[in-house]
């Protein structure tokens, strides 16, 4: 197993130590530890959809000591929050799990072309302990620039200190449709774009067989690259995320019934993705059956 | 034909030592090291066209390893790419191929006036190895001023640092029509404002009989200025980057015939063009097949 | 086990959460993680004393990445040593075993007052992914201003960067005799100021019942102090570190015979001490026999 | 011949791409490219002798341009030189062989304990395109720790900025007699002080069988250390230095004769010397003289 | 004549333009303008050696106004003197005559191993519209290194603002005798010091036929060097400047008569000085004398 993270880490050349050091903590974290595989849990929503939308369902999660916990008790790889959740709870858990800062975040009381705040540091991130600087970024969205730009100085200066980045890679925006947001040219087309940046870990949504793209249709159809199933269509991002070099993992989107998550992580597991990142459907179920999800989630994974 | 180098560093009389340093690792270096010619091998199309687009024709060159090795294996002067392509092989191909790091790129899900978004930084090329930064400006786009004013920025930088500066200069946007991106005139121009910028080496694309402006058209009729063969256009366009005193070389653009890019590169050749930077027309065709036809016009440029 | 941990990291409540987070990562790894016991093998001896008073006895030792391995092999809660020895090996072992960088380093070939000089940053430490940074300090030296005042600022820094500090407090110079240096005063008082210092981990010499200092031997004797036998000395050191709630450990000297060895360890460990730090007792023996050492050191520490 | 360089630089796992890249140029340049072994070209006796010692016996030396030329001409691996120097040569030579900028430099006017004084910085390598700065140490003089602290500040700048370090690492000063500063065991120690401190390329002086410090002895006698040849001498100042895996090299000394030359050279080849460095034996010979002397010194590297 | 200056310049071929320029202007200027020889106008004795002992015998000399015009109205290339003395005329004779600023002056009050202090900056040089700094090294002072280490930071700044740099090198302290401070090897050292700090013009005193060190006698008198007249003696201490690639120009020390210093420059011009640099021998003889002299010493060096 432990060959398996040292591969991983190799293709990372360019690195230096302290950043290689932040990935291996992450990859030989919890229950899938040493696998090359992981799962990591996301609690951004109270920021992004305001908190009865995220903890109502499950009201225990509105003490952010809760989400700490959870991960914890699930194995998952990392926990990943924006810098007021981390904060609430970083000194009492310290070092119990590896943690992700998120350094931007948008809420849903604003509208216009996406573009999330800066929330938070490098240096917050160093100083709360996390292991990686989380950051999203909206490709299709015409502020895309403001956010590459961002990603470019935080990316660097992350690496610089040690810490690895994970990009959050949602085309949004004015310049595609909203079922293009989840279409296969532009999930495998964010994937790039998030490694073209340098990210280490690049976390896409869970693509359709859409193709939202005129020129990517003769392509696709020419090339008669397959996307009919989940996992043709993840092997295809995974792919296209440097032929499978970079860490690619899915995120689930919003609530659902388990056999149908479970029914996704197998199609994902089967295309080679390196994981999922699960937040509602972990947070919003009580803990017991949110652990047993994450269990089986994690089975699946580990059993490919 | 070190005498060429030579004469061809003579004309950068204001640069330190190490911008000269690094232009005479570019011209010294592969099968046309020494003769002033040039052939680069530029992968960005993954990051500006998405990656089926780019890649599905040749699912090798998904693996950023694929394109060091394909500059390397033809004997290109340099090789040039977003960050995260570089990332992925500066340190297992170090110095076996001088490294372009490309400083801005586009993508094409976001719409609207072209502005390549910062990917990268002089301080990145130097961790990297690289011997030059590549930037692109869009002259006739509205938002031409952001780019220029970033472009002086990082000459500025890149030269204090010793590292040469490459220019893509393409005209696009809400001045000109679609024709017009590649006019005679226009082509001409941007190489001058490349040259006038502070460039070193100037990409342009490859020019047509077209003349898109009013007041040059005046100009070409009354001074008679031979525009009818690509090589009188070519040799158009080195004369208007300072009297041929500037590194100008020519893109193919998008993918065909072999026959067809021989023809044009004898054409550019003839009309004293520096050389060619040829993308997709080499990593989309099998590696061998590649090679192949990159010596044969590494061959056109050294014959002339 | 965990619980002790956590009761450890309540007494660093200034602390931000990065730093808590690196001294957990050193107290629960490794054959005693947990427990709250640390064994350290530390190699500076290369620039301390030469390669050869070093390396000769287990030429295995001229190669870093053999240290690397030792330390990992035996389950150590970390690795110490100077810059060089940690870039032979950050990446290669990135993530297997905490390390501490040495910020300062003395060599036998200088004389004069000692005094250590700067060898390495905090940053340095972030960028090889380090948990802590160590620096030595020599109390009785004449130059003590320098190296605390260096200690001061560096201590600063590396706290606010999330890492911990591992203090080599050391008395030596023209301040005392030699005797003095390992005297029991003397080696409580080196405790106490390392302690005052802000240091996390403070390391110790192994005290003899000596006393040093007339003013102390008055208060020694007048309060009964006991300590005839070392399990009392470490008692009395540990508690000169803030009544315990400080980590003290202690070294053990020149490399000597395996049975002497560990009756010093169960002295310390009979005393309170959290645990040792050896280094020629480690690298200088045959890498079985050391391991077979270091396991029955940490088992003493287990079983206490 | 390639993978021994491959090999040599995965030594350096913890270096940027940049300072791989830097000194893959060193190692893949001039008649030893390829081999993994160098021979450099040093010239500062200028400034650390005075310039009729250095150049009267050949006065073509007066001339800074006369050492480029015998660099590039004897296809030595590199050049290295104080600023002056190489500021009257790095534009006419640009590129056509890998520069060292000489940081510090002492000179033969003034006295007291061996601190050389900065005469060059990082940016200015940068500026004039060199592959590697180079830094004296003296380590047995009283002023040490002035000397470690400007090397370790320029190391880390280096390295961040894509550069190669060569230190010279030459004992000397108050801690050691005049037969001591060659000593084995000194040398021995020097290699392994530059190599704890960073440096990717270790320049020592020729070893005799003299021991230094007591301390010593008693190992090298108690461990039978073979010390009787300089083939066994040079294998264990190599071996010195982290056993075999930095680059170490070794000076010549003052003008002598060829067949002693030859003799040495042939020494520290069997006994696995990376290459040498070679000033006055050089340039003080006439030009056609000194090539052929070189040349015959790399065929002795290349043959072993 | 203009040739020469291009060919002077093209010593230089590290320097920026700016720095060219302002070399150019002092070249240019004058009665020996274009011919690359120079006579410079120096007053820093009022703050080196007291108002009275400098002014008293010509008191127009203590109104600042007087050297601005003495240099002018003689044609010098340049007048050189400190902070306040440019301050009080540099706006008023603005253009009349290049200008450089001394950074650093030592006064006579002071005792101990000579040191400078920094009395200007390049930003001042820049802010009264010099063309150079100037500055004072004492290369056999105990404090070379601080010497050093400022000229440093002094030129690279200079240097990048497109200043030209002007070098004071007199060997003075603590190594060496009196008389050594105008022996012949000292003056060619001192020369040699400065042209490897990166000067571009260097100042050196009159050499005489004494040798100080005994390392050097030996060359000397092995090779041979003429050094006994004033012509041998200057041009081996413009030899010693990097084979004549490099302006030196030699001080008239203490005031005396003109017989004696048309002698003088007779024999420097003879051994190819570069010129002279005159203060007291200037200004404190009454104007028409002085200007008389400087003329006559011009075209000495004019009709070589």
């Amino acid at each position: 197993m432990k060959e398996r993270v040292r591969e991983i880490l190799s293709w990372y050349g360019s690195d230096n130590p302290g950043s290689l050091t932040s990935l291996a903590r992450m990859l030989n974290h919890g229950r899938l530890g040493g696998t090359g595989r992981m799962v990591i849990l996301p609690v951004d929503q109270g920021f992004e959809h305001g908190p009865a939308r995220s903890f109502a369902p499950n009201p225990a999660g509105y003490d952010p000591r809760y989400h700490f916990e959870l991960g914890i008790g699930a194995g998952c790889n990392a926990y990943a929050a924006p810098l007021g959740f981390l904060e609430a709870g970083a000194a009492e858990f310290a070092g119990d799990i590896p943690l992700i800062l998120k350094l931007n975040d948008s809420d849903s009381l604003s509208k216009g072309e996406p573009c999330s705040a800066l929330t938070g540091s490098v240096d917050e991130a160093l100083r709360l302990g996390c292991v990686a600087i989380g950051f999203t970024i909206y490709p299709a969205s015409s502020l895309r620039n403001v956010m590459l730009q961002e990603l470019r100085d935080l990316t660097q200066e992350a690496k610089r200190k040690g810490l690895a980045v994970v990009v959050w890679s949602y085309p949004r925006g004015a310049g595609i449709s909203k079922e293009g947001e989840t279409a296969i040219d532009v999930v495998a087309y964010a994937a790039q774009i998030a490694a073209q940046m340098g990210a280490h870990v690049i976390k896409v949504k869970l693509p359709t067989a859409h193709i939202e793209q005129d020129a990517a249709k003769k392509v696709y159809e020419k090339e008669k690259i397959p996307t009919a199933t989940l996992a043709e269509r993840a092997r295809h991002v995974v792919q296209s995320a440097f032929g499978g070099r970079r860490i690619v993992i899915f995120s689930g989107g919003p609530a659902k019934g388990k056999a149908e998550i479970l029914a996704e992580v197998q199609g994902l597991a089967d295309g080679g993705a390196f994981g999922s990142i699960m937040g509602r459907n972990s947070f919003q179920r009580p803990r017991t059956e949110a652990i047993e999800l994450l269990h089986e989630v994690m089975d699946i994974y580990a059993n490919v």
